[in-house]
């Protein structure tokens, strides 16, 4: 029992000791969280659909873009629709937005050349009548 | 010096412990990195400068929008410009990119009334003649 009670109180001791390990570069982390990563590449695309009525073009557009946010070289996706917010510069006439991030741009190169990003045009390009690229980097 | 190793041993094994926990976690993170934090709020504006071709005035604006990414409500920023990409459907005519995510609606609300944002916009507004801002949220 002791031998036990002597390891579990060494666990606990390293364990305490790997806690504050990992608070403190948590902590380092926090101080640097509101920027992003340097380098990266961000690509938002904004759809309006050419019935933005219907429920199900809708959903087939989502759909499509569930299945390509799948592509490897994505590092993070946010599939979006207009907020509530209404101001004179805020544009919320759009139906879904599309936000992509990449480590750089030869992998959203490569993204657009992806079987799978060619699929989603294929089968989902006749939904809209109008898509707004924004592709922006580091100033 | 047997205690010594016997402890040394004790903490490596602790530690491989430790380190097997965490890769778990980060395994399991990995799998869910790419798609973002549910029902964040994503608000993105483009800025086209009144005097495109003034390196002054971009900075200008760049400087702004470091001081604007101050604000406590800000989960992440990013300040950009366009990408070299060059495509029909991408609008490369904006001068500055400026991406905010925050924790939700209110926050995004409490930022564009925070002293800071007023500043920003009291300071810098004369540098812009177009500003178009698109908020989304989850779909």
């Amino acid at each position: 029992m002791e031998k036990k009670s002597k390891s579990r109180r060494q666990f606990f001791k390293t364990g305490l000791a790997a806690a504050a390990f990992i608070n403190l570069g948590t902590l380092a982390k926090a101080t640097e969280k509101k920027g992003m990563k340097k380098n990266m590449f961000i690509h938002h695309v904004y759809f309006w659909l050419k019935n933005p009525d219907s429920k199900e073009d809708f959903q087939k557009l989502i759909k499509g873009l569930e299945a390509l946010s799948k592509v490897s070289t994505i590092q993070t996706f946010h599939i979006g629709k207009p907020a509530t917010t209404n101001r004179d510069v805020i544009d919320r006439s759009y139906s879904v937005s599309w936000m992509l991030i990449f480590e750089n741009g030869v992998d959203q190169e490569s993204y657009q050349k992806d079987p799978t990003h060619l699929k989603f045009v294929a089968d989902c390009s006749m939904l809209w009548s109008k898509v707004i690229v924004y592709d922006s980097v580091d100033v």
